[in-house]
């Protein structure tokens, strides 16, 4: 994932603006209800992994929908230009572009409100990187998180992975966006795109707003399996990651078999007792409650029992994103169609902003 | 200049083709003439310096002018996005870009002929650029002529120009290009281009040539003001460089002024006499005559009255170059739609080989 947000369900409008070049904080404050959209541009991306799991969605997804209420503009990109910085097997990432969509669509990013591209079909982004990429130091990307945790896997990454960063600022300075939902290891990508509108702006006069970051109180969703851990895609072991294409079955097996303590009752101890949490925390999360109300919700029931409340809560919440995944998925004509209009949108707001930088660069 | 190719101007038509990644020599020969050009296509590129100088234009625009005749599709780019890896000032960077295009139409590029354009009209070339990027290792680059040159002077450089040779790759592979004049100090350049090429190939299926460097016997044209090193535009003594637009009475004076040495007699050993070594190549070139020729004539003059000579034929080349640039140079807007013609031509070839990459990605 590029840019991710991570939110729990109660405070997806408690946002806090931060403008973190300098670790400087915003005031932070609830959002003031929704019948005067802020003039606002926001963007974020995610990466075409597929069908996100339930991190991604308690972590993410849930959010972008709820802003669609809160801006004006808002922008979600299917970053697959960010994807190929590892090797990918082209079939797959066709296939997971697909389903990326389809499962942005079916949480209910709506396309009438927001604008859902295909970073790909928009060549203003690969442009912009190269100008930028022209006023980003060497050095500058060295200790950035992308490739500090992604090459020393395989000793040295690519030419693309190194410069992921400054890809990753044009894509949000291209819309001159002003807001970014990012989560906290995006951080310093953020800066980056913060330090480049700064360093084009003093070179080029005044153009680009910098971008705060939009983020949440956030609270991670944990492998099934290994609760010190996050739940993730990629995850070896089968029953540790919640997929929203999931069957109820599978779901049912998955809270069944999550790792837990010796303890029976049900407690929200996060540092102690991490597993039973994390079922409290994806339940509260899932159902609209807070953790309270959920732990007294709970009382009197072993874990035994509450995995079965909390497996009914998620196939409750999935079950319909589920089929809207399936339903979608099968007409790939109209996903290819959606993606299409998207790329016009963004196109539209890309192409004079480009225009634009051309001029101030002296290409004409 | 990003890829620029040397000749004397007898040489022009014996061009040796070579397939450098292993130091592979193709077989060397005369070209067959001109009856039918041979199906290929050639690329170079060129940056927006400014005027050429009589240097470019004897080490590699008069063969690209050549070069029209003997190919089927040649196209000439002024890289204008490979400017902006040293720091550029806008409004020079848009007077070089149009005297760039004057010089060159002046010099006898024919638009009919070739294509010329701009490289940042074409959208194409950056797209191809990041694509290639996630197919480069970081260390690849790490010795590359034009980061080990560049970055010294200032310590360290710009993503921009430590990723320079990618973007050279992608100018080339975007037309499929066959064929690629270069100069000696582009070899490792091109090199790059050629493992791209294989890399991609091996990756997604055979799609992209391996692009040949067209090399030629090459003699430079030495700074008249220190004949050990070559004759430049940024040559901090004025009288060192002469330029395309120069007048007769200041090509006169540059070359009464160039350095010779204490021996009167012309001679050509460019070893133990490259002063004197440089005029005899430089009178060679632009009479279109051999060197022994010239030295034949030259016989009984002093090295004082030879300058006269090379001056005069000097000014004879130059002459009618110098007034058409200035014609071209006065009419900005016929420059500006040749360019957009220009971009047209090459985005006409381009779109259709980025959508099969595409394609061949997984994009789509």
């Amino acid at each position: 994932m590029a840019l991710s947000m991570r939110f729990n369900v109660k405070s997806v409008f408690r946002f806090v603006y931060k403008s973190n070049s300098h670790g400087r904080l915003f005031k932070a404050g609830k959002a003031t209800g929704t019948t005067s959209l802020p003039k606002a541009q926001v963007f974020s991306g995610i990466q075409p992994t597929g069908v996100p799991h339930l991190g991604n969605y308690l972590g993410a997804l849930e959010s972008w929908v709820a802003l669609q209420d809160k801006y004006s503009t808002v922008m979600y990109s299917i970053v697959d230009l960010h994807s190929i910085t590892q090797p990918q097997d082209p079939q797959m990432l066709r296939d997971n572009i697909q389903d990326m969509a389809a499962s942005l669509l079916a949480c209910g990013i709506d396309p009438t409100r927001s604008i859902l591209f295909q970073q790909s079909q928009v060549s203003e982004h690969a442009e912009l990187s190269w100008i930028l990429g022209c006023l980003t130091s060497m050095p500058r990307l060295r200790h950035l998180p992308q490739w500090k945790m992604k090459s020393k896997q395989k000793n040295e990454g690519s030419v693309g992975l190194y410069t992921y960063p400054v890809l990753q600022a044009a894509d949000i300075l291209l819309y001159k966006s002003t807001h970014v939902p990012v989560g906290e290891d995006q951080i310093q990508h953020l800066e980056l795109a913060q330090d480049l509108a700064r360093i084009f702006n003093n070179q080029y006069g005044e153009f680009f707003p910098e971008p705060r970051a939009l983020l949440s109180d956030t609270r991670k969703v944990k492998s099934l399996r290994d609760p010190s851990s996050k739940m993730s895609k990629s995850d070896p072991q089968k029953l540790a990651t919640v997929f929203l294409t999931d069957t109820p079955d599978d779901i049912v097996l998955k809270i069944r078999r999550a790792v837990t303590d010796f303890t029976s009752e049900v407690t929200y101890e996060p540092e102690s007792r991490p597993g039973v949490s994390n079922l409290v925390s994806m339940h509260a999360a899932v159902s609209g409650q807070s953790v309270e109300e959920v732990v007294r919700l709970a009382e009197g029931m072993d874990t035994g029992q509450y995995k079965n409340v909390v497996a009914e809560a998620i196939v409750q919440k999935l079950q319909p994103i589920r089929l809207e995944i399936q339903r979608l998925r099968a007409d790939r004509g109209y996903l290819e169609s959606l993606l299409a209009k998207g790329a016009e949108k963004a196109c539209s707001l890309a192409a004079p902003v480009m225009t634009e930088v051309r001029k101030l660069v002296g290409f004409y």
